[in-house]
């Protein structure tokens, strides 16, 4: 058999999940946002429709199609709607501001903007010459009710869905290495960088997300993680890959995901660790001891806290920790739960869970290297770069050669990331590895004084960095956001520190305040070091 | 970022599996074999061994290593072991017949043939002029210590791998289409065909299989199915993929399969359906209600009985019933269970279960067609051949052109088996293709005769055909296996079907007596109507 008549081969894309799940499970519930509620049926059909909508436009392979919007359905329907044309989408952080948005818009080339009015004051038309049609997702009202909102000049989405016809028109992907999305980072030191999302990586990831988060045709999935940060950590390819209902909300507030976890029995969640510390604290405040039913929670985007992991464990959570980056699809390793562990005492079995793990079944490779490129011992010790390698990680940011160059080398991606090898091969990550302080020609890590000053009783949350110091080269500073109602002092928490690490880690100073943080829930150390430095 | 560089692209192949989990959990149980136990490290260091001793015999790229076994460690260790090379396992049936397996051991080229010694009286080298290397699994008493058994002459296979280095040296896999195994159908009706595996789909296959039947690092599984079948449905490369044990057997007898239950815990099993209903009247005969915890079961090679399902679901067994062939790497659809199905009244949900369903999450597509390639209406009714395509179905067959021109015709893999489409797009297969009884000008399937038939009283196994007949063509023919015990006639099973039938579809004759299978649990129509055609 030759390859062409493909028998055989059919090229790996997460859009076959869509086709199939709409099929085999048409009548189970697909999406609900407030009080609507699509089939797989439905979904499917309003895909077909968006996606036919974009060819009418002359959207087709090689475009890229832009997103800015809450966690509402249109999004979802365009992480298949889009790439059924054979383009891209890119999903983009709302809560950038207006300028930034407009660089993301106009790097990606867009010619199509779907905009949700909710946020539409982030966008502005008169620095976006590359937009011919702007898509309004709301115009008026929105899911809930809250907001009258008014969209840009354009038509509205439900108007033009329901232009297009509703036949179904399989992709004829001609690489499974063809652009499925192109999501852009942050861009908080620089230009944004565009990372380039494939067909098959994101239906190899999705398969991953199934099998470590043990998805399954009862899963209930809450959008407690913003669609746009990695195409949710490709979690908007997942649940169809099983028939698992996803409940929308707009944005991940306390009181909101408790009720919507009541109401609709949700099964799992996926988030940084400040969005699962918050629900903790609002369960605690309202006299809420138990989630209704277990509750799988992907954590990652930041190193959970022990507090944290207790807190939900204690409720009928299941933390599965995981780690990665825009450049590898959202998570590349998963703290892998080794059964053994469930017999030991909780002290150790948290410690466990708070290493960042190994490379999930389908991601790749991890190394852990110093600054001339040797790996690190395995000691649980000494720092180094994280890279990766393998399907999980990204084919280069998009029409951004020289930031390649930087970020690839010799077949390996360079995370920026500092981590520790333990002896089992399990890594731990201890901060970015441009984050680390160096006080006296010793390498300290924020994230290890942070988990001290977490036992605290009256600290809510801490961060660490860096503050210039004549004498020591760098020194400890830390930012505490203490608890409601208590007022520790800056002489109280370090001594507490001073009983539990080695002097020369400890904070010299202590600031009270808000963690500044991304809108990803990634605490912004960066800015708190330019504010010292400033100074 | 070229393709080259790779820091995106790693070719799929299922032995990444096993390097991953040998370094995630080492110390857990991979394989146990009577009293023998290995952990991933030992399987992995073993599995290492073997390779090198097979590189230091030129075994490479485009190699074909032969494999004569019941299900012992060293098999499964060849999984692994021989592609690691380069090369590709051939695995075959040691049911066969000296005749056929020399037959398919000189189809493949193999210059190395690995054999258990207790089933070497089906090897003979003095046929077998290719093969240069013998190696002997056993050479004394078999894992319990049951058979005395003497190999060919040959070196010892723990011998050979201990000859050899324990390092791992990871396959540099040009392309993932290369081929992994080379299956050979039975060949009950003509030349062996040797069905070739490649390293991406077996991967593909395995996570499908993970998913569908929720496999984790605690699961237990039991061989119960031959390894030579299909690469043992490809469970040979699933196990590794999350770490759970596989506990081996070389024969699955009901009071070694039930012992071995009991005291390894096991949670999975696969197999014909002829295994499961064996072991119920095993438990029943011997007052066991209930299975220690739940098993799940992955049932395919044949439709399973209503009794069966009934009697293994009130164990505590739940049926994930599959269907496929040598040719799509063993099951290729799966009855996708919809948990709106749960709340169903018995008969209803376990007449959907008897259903073979959908092509699972990775298998790729399935049609019902007519002679004249016409897709069949979705009604339930009408008979037509299935074919299939995507990632599940294998490259074609080795060296064999003419046979993959009948076999695969416009991108499509003609099965061969008759089906038909129901109303919800689930398959249900009625017999093969060619077994359809034509009676008077009407299609009748043996399936749906047997399946009446299987409600008597007195039955335990059941087998409808078609006899050559002057006046209408074919009739119905049963051959009858009656309950131990009893002695139904042959006036009886006719009225019994006559008030549950159209009488045309109603046997004219029934025979008592054993029913013919392969080794795989299919039952021998075609020998059953030969003998007819004989008279």
């Amino acid at each position: 058999m030759s390859k062409a008549s493909k028998a055989w081969y059919e090229p790996l894309t997460p859009l076959n999940f869509l086709e199939r799940i709409a099929s085999v499970m048409p009548h189970r519930t697909a999406v609900i946002d407030g009080n609507n509620r699509w089939s797989w049926r439905d979904f499917f059909e309003r895909v077909n429709r968006l996606s036919n909508a974009l060819k009418g436009i002359g959207i087709t392979r090689g475009d890229n199609v832009a997103f800015v919007s809450r966690n509402f359905p249109p999004l979802l329907e365009a992480h298949y709607g889009i790439p059924l044309t054979g383009g891209a989408i890119v999903a983009i952080n709302y809560r950038l501001s207006a300028r930034e948005i407009s660089t993301i818009v106009n790097l990606s080339g867009a010619r199509v903007l779907f905009v949700d009015a909710g946020v539409a004051d982030r966008v502005n038309p008169e620095d976006l010459p590359n937009v011919e049609v702007y898509v309004n997702v709301f115009n008026g009202r929105d899911t809930y009710g809250e907001t009258v909102v008014k969209g840009l000049p354009g038509v509205a989405y439900e108007e033009f869905i329901a232009g297009a016809g509703a036949e179904y028109i399989r992709l004829d992907l001609e690489d499974e290495n063809d652009t499925i999305a192109i999501d852009y980072t942050s861009g908080t030191t620089g230009t944004p960088k565009g990372c380039i999302y494939s067909h098959r990586s994101a239906y190899l990831h999705a398969l991953a997300k199934i099998i470590e988060h043990s998805v399954t045709a009862s899963s209930v999935y809450l959008w407690t993680l913003p669609m746009f940060h990695c195409n949710g950590w490709c979690w908007t390819w997942v649940t169809s890959g099983m028939g698992a209902a996803n409940i929308c909300m707009p944005v991940p507030d306390p009181d909101r995901i408790w009720s919507l976890i009541e109401k609709h029995g949700v099964t799992h969640m996926a988030g940084a660790p400040i969005v699962f510390h918050r629900l903790g604290q609002y369960m605690d405040e309202n006299g809420i001891s138990r989630f209704p039913k277990k509750l799988i929670m992907n954590v990652a985007a930041a190193p959970p806290p022990v507090t944290m992991l207790r807190s939900m464990e204690s409720k009928g959570g299941e933390i599965r920790h995981a780690y990665g980056l825009t450049e590898t699809y959202g998570p590349f390793t998963i703290c892998e739960w080794n059964p053994d562990w469930d017999a030991l005492p909780e002290e150790q079995r948290l410690a466990l869970k708070m290493r960042q793990g190994v490379p999930d079944i389908t991601a790749g490779c991890v190394r852990i290297v110093d600054t001339d490129g040797n790996d690190v011992p395995k000691d649980g010790k000494t720092l180094g770069e994280i890279i990766m390698r393998g399907n999980d990680v990204v084919q280069g940011y998009y029409q951004a050669p020289e930031e390649n160059a930087k970020a690839f080398k010799d077949g390996w991606f360079y995370s920026g990331d500092g981590g520790v090898f333990h002896s089992d091969g399990y890594i731990e990550v201890k901060d970015r590895f441009k984050d680390v302080i160096i006080s006296g020609g010793e390498n300290i890590t924020g994230v290890e004084v942070e988990n001290c000053i977490y036992q605290h009783p009256d600290v809510d949350e801490v961060v660490c960095f860096g503050k210039p110091d004549e004498k020591w080269g760098e020194v400890v500073k830390c930012l505490v956001h203490p608890k409601t109602g208590t007022f520790p002092t800056a002489g109280n928490i370090i001594a507490f520190c001073r009983e539990r690490l080695a002097h020369f880690k400890c904070p010299k100073e202590i600031e009270f305040g808000e963690i500044p943080r991304t809108s990803a829930g990634k605490v912004q150390k960066y800015l708190l070091r330019e504010k010292e430095k400033k100074k």
